[in-house]
């Protein structure tokens, strides 16, 4: 029996998608290659708990956090989303297997994890890092509300507006006033999903900036916008009963007039791996079809 | 008599548009004033042959860029990015005077000048910067044109032909196959000219970025993308008779098969001066009309 | 004194905006100005409510559809919207007198209603019609809502979901599944509402269809199609919680899985009367700002 | 030996792509099918010529319009669109057999061709009629081209311009003037061709109307527009050197200014043949990929 060179890390953390029960078999595989690899294996609390499966000490992600220095999650692009915002501020690397279609930050297919994760775990891998936006939401002076995105955070209208009106400050300074369904201010990695269906560009992770797309403005010309993520971005709700905030889905609806959503650049950033010979292109051609003609 | 303050400029450059013969009494005045305020005053050789004024010493575009330091330029958006990019090596700083619609990067009204000028002339002024493109096209290993664009350049298919095909490259990796009427790679400053016609994205000038924008791209996902500058982009024509490559509408036309536009971010940048309060976003809201709603 | 011409109408209501206090000195000018043309003039029972104006009859939309011949509306489109869909059914043709910005609709200036009434009591004038959307929605085989549009109808996500799902048929032939925040389908009359924001085309109101047109849809091929109005379109809530349907911003949100929106082309047309050398393309061209450029 | 039912269709003619030489296989198996079944069978004289095969009387284009009742065209919808033109003013009928990737008009599988044609040829099909658009331009009022197109006319700038300046009216109706790269006049069948990548709507076939899509137009507001195809669209050259005209991409070169594009419905009409159980909407799904989530 040969002996495995040391692994490039130590313990790893395993993570399934919310409801993990149909993939334990493929989570207890994971876990066993990673042992014999001579990594700590360690599982996500609720991934213990939605599959019943103890034979690995469960970490609340802050542990993991603070214990691991790999996290693999097994799900698609929400359940990744996920994790790395609550592992970011721990600067865990994260690298995601995908069961179902391959996502834009999952690209590893389900069926070749053994054969990705092996070069990895010996430090032979791509390592990109993606920004976040941070922020909050402000009334009268005082913070009611704080989040976190990796892809977006959307201030739209309310159920029952036709529309909100919304002031837009970028560092200071007045940019525009705008009645649409809602403004989308994307980061790079978050410009390839609602970003992209309002019809933003897509922006390479290593811009520095993100996006702020209008949802079907009510002025035609109000196009989206690539601005430099080092200057605070200010949306006041200027009108529109029951506008909301979310940040990668999460957030406050019910925002009163005079509201503000104040976003910055997180200083935390999330750390993706990949298998060698990864590319961000290849995956816009696949996932964004571009081999194909249509018309 | 009050001794003026020492100006912050000793030097400076009256350009005047293509035909330029209507403008002569205002670049008579604006010579003058800028005597007064103890500037050696030159005009632009061509300028001075169309308008037939020569009170002044008439410099080439190079003569100037080596002696004056401050390039007055009277016209349009067209005006000024021809002789932006002749001044650009020099380091010149350009501030723009615009007798008809305000422009882009021309926002000072004719009738404003002598007011914006004053305080300019002293010192007291907004300057930034803005980037460029420069390259080539190549032919068999060698390049066939160089050209420098303060704008865009456009690889568009020729006039008899349907479309072109193009192969796309950026830092040595394959990005996307194309196939379209052609494709614009748009400078911040170019962001708000061709590209957005065709559909691309408003980039604010500190982006260090560039967008690429298919014109009506037969596959209907290929979207407007933002990249880092810092890469080379290639562009290869894979398929289109007469295709043609142009550097802010200079360039090569009866491009063939296998020629390659290859793009790097210039060294060079072109330094802009505007009056005090000057505003990005108020120059996009007036240009754009935002503050009307449409719908 | 002249003897006046017989006129073209012999009973008209006034019509007033929501809040019509402030228009009242106005509508009081119309009123005496119709009645010396010779026309019995009444005024909407809701617009004499607010206005605290009782020199004439009020009268319920219905009785003004039974015994008025004319309806001159003062307000916006919003009003016009409202009550053209209320007298839709008894034939009255409206015209629409605009105090703030012209509309789509309403194009007669308020100060130049005198000029523009006078030819048009006597019969001198222009006049088209729109058609309108009818149906509503079904929960288990039995209709649950009823409504009209003259603008559109509007199957919406919940304000907590980030997408609905929806299943398009036309004609009993299924169409596509489509995951967005909506889907509109506008009437000639709608296109240059809500639909123009969310990316669709203009239909010129002789169209015998209307255009079904997805918001922020995730697929990107999932264009504005544009369809006959004689066939009926059939829009199922495939997945997507509190959805809603909106004809002209009136309907009922909470649909369920299941819920089907059935919509046709109305038996009801409206009848708008424009002053004589109105022109569809005039105000397209005013509204649409094509006169000036932009970029 | 059963007695085969007396065929619907008569004669028919057989047409090849352009470069027909690897088709002559499968040419000739459906012409021995088509004998078999009864009817008598001619290729196109062109086809004839590039395939070398002589089994079967050779007619010209006009000589299969006035002797055949149906058109079996082997190729893809370029093939479709020229020799439907062709045959439109003799009223044949036309399917299609497509051998690479089905097309929007071109719907027979190449391997399911015996399948296809059997119960077509017995009478058992779908039939639907698509509009065309005729026109011509006119120069100092005279004809000096004359065109017909089944998918688009496109009016554009010459290659060494950066845009064309076009005077649009409609019915004899002014409706904008328009700087930009050119402009498509498409019917419903060419709605999914290049107008789709201009980012103008679907039409369905049987909507009364055509769409014009103006490609990268200066003034972002100027949207695409369905007009009734009733009235003639009139297209003058305001300014743009070597602009160009062209009817399913053969035209004119190099028009003047005040040269004239004047287009209306043919009163030909195309009649295209498709298997029993076709649908519009299952080409669009299947061409367009709807079936597909793609962000």
């Amino acid at each position: 029996m040969t002996t495995s060179p040391q692994p490039r890390f130590r313990h790893a953390a395993l993570i399934g998608k919310y409801q993990a029960q149909g993939i334990r078999p493929q989570l207890e595989s994971i876990a066993q290659f990673l042992s014999r690899q001579g990594l700590e294996v360690s599982v996500d609390r609720d991934t213990a708990l939605n599959t019943g499966w103890s034979d690995f000490g469960a970490l609340t992600p802050a542990e993991i956090g603070e214990r691991c220095d790999l996290a693999v999650v097994v799900g698609g692009d929400g359940t990744m989303l996920g994790i790395a915002r609550e592992l970011a501020r721990y600067n865990v690397p994260l690298v995601g297997i995908n069961q179902g279609r391959l996502g834009f930050i999952t690209d590893v297919r389900a069926a070749d994890w053994a054969e990705a994760l092996g070069p990895i775990v010996q430090g032979d891998y791509e390592e990109e890092q993606r920004s976040m936006i941070e922020g909050g939401v402000w009334r009268d002076g005082q913070p009611i509300f704080e989040g976190l995105a990796l892809n977006d955070v959307v201030v739209g209208r309310g159920a029952t507006s036709s529309m909100v009106e919304l002031r837009v400050d970028v560092g200071g300074e007045f940019v525009a006033n705008m009645r649409a369904d809602g403004l989308i201010v994307a980061s790079p990695t978050g410009s390839t999903a609602y970003a992209l269906s309002a019809g933003g560009p897509i922006l390479h992770p290593s811009i520095g900036g993100w996006v702020l797309v209008p949802i079907a403005s009510h002025t035609l010309s109000n196009r989206p916008i690539v601005l430099p993520d080092s200057q605070e971005v200010q949306i006041t709700i200027v009108n529109g009963k029951d506008s909301s905030a979310n940040f990668d889905t999460h957030g406050l609806a019910s925002l009163l007039h005079g509201d503000q959503v104040r976003l910055r650049r997180s200083a935390q950033r999330v750390r993706f791996i990949h298998p060698r010979g990864w590319s961000y292109y290849a995956t816009l051609r696949r996932k964004l079809r571009w081999y194909e003609g249509v018309v």
